[in-house]
């Protein structure tokens, strides 16, 4: 099966910059599969994303099974491209797990008593909280992620089409996902079949201001 | 001055996956200040992210004045990265903008009477939300253009520093900023002055499940 990442041969690459320019999103797939190889480089390299207090509560599961990706193209109001598309990535935020791991977050090159300090400021910064004002949190943390995958499927070859149009409790229900975390996005990513639109932005300079 | 970005000159960048694992935060900064034009490039490339809706609703601040950078490091818990870096970028999420603005945001290729339909449906999703409830919305989708641009910046050849830890009613004071905006992140950005810490992240084979 053809791979599109290959350490030697980058120089084929668009650069990220080139990549922010062209990507847009794609609804119509080539049905070839991606090589799971390149599934897992692609998650991996979206994972080194920071996070506030290297929490990294994002997490992800890949659905390529026929019957799994029209069970949620109907939990996606019917959205085609989740059929069309060889893989769906479900993103979610699983701010439990983030709140459990977080001995394992802290860097291994901080002294012992700052690594158990910043398990203690984090659990304490959410202890007050509920589950939906976590997530809420642990959600907007995992688009940073959201930010790194897109881009990085695009310098890599792929195209994608992330969602927010979906039922969350019935995507949770399809893939049995506790009933705390929250779904930043679904993401569908495949070899494009069709162009998309061009991409279209409100002028930068009406955005940014110097002070 | 010396600028990063020259098109000319793409060959010695890293590539979007080279940056992803080399990115780390950096504290300690160059004095030199980098080039307005890089800056504007790379914010311009940051608002290239996609987000539902084509909302866009992130909006940027470039601090580069001594006394505003001084104060906006007061409202961040005194962080030096602040004071040390030649610019410090509030992001902010303005969803009165996103929502008055929405029909500049539709795809022109589409026929108006899909742009109108498209400008109504926003409207009327936001419709009876409080500010709070639409900017957590703004601020979640600012993160996506959040993970661009601390991808971008690292193959730019610019260290970033991302902060959540402010005050963001300070922030806003300092800076001006309406009352009901919400701050995602202040972002530091600079030439490297330190190596910083190497990144250090969960196995991502822990956090990706294939179906």
């Amino acid at each position: 099966m053809r791979t599109n990442i290959d350490d030697g041969n980058t120089m084929t690459q668009p650069t990220a910059a080139q990549a922010a320019e062209s990507r847009r999103s794609v609804r119509q797939y080539e049905p070839a599969p991606i090589p799971e190889a390149d599934l897992r480089e692609l998650l991996r390299l979206a994972g080194r994303a920071p996070s506030a207090f290297n929490a990294q509560p994002w997490r992800f599961v890949v659905v390529q099974d026929d019957t799994l990706r029209a069970e949620l193209s109907a939990a996606a109001y019917g959205q085609q491209q989740i059929v069309r598309a060889p893989a769906t990535i479900v993103m979610y935020s699983d701010m439990a797990s983030a709140l459990d791991r977080m001995p394992e977050s802290m860097h291994p090159d901080m002294p012992q008593d700052k690594r158990d300090a910043g398990v203690a400021s984090f659990r304490a910064t959410f202890a007050g909280q509920s589950d939906d004002q976590r997530e809420a949190w642990g959600n907007a943390q995992s688009n940073i992620a959201l930010g790194y995958l897109l881009l990085l499927a695009e310098t890599l070859g792929y195209a994608t089409s992330p969602m927010l149009g979906f039922e969350s409790e019935k995507v949770k229900a399809v893939l049995g996902l506790p009933a705390h975390v929250r779904i930043p996005a679904l993401v569908s990513i495949g070899y494009a079949a069709e162009e998309g639109f061009r991409p279209h932005r409100l002028p930068a300079e009406s955005l940014v201001e110097f002070r």
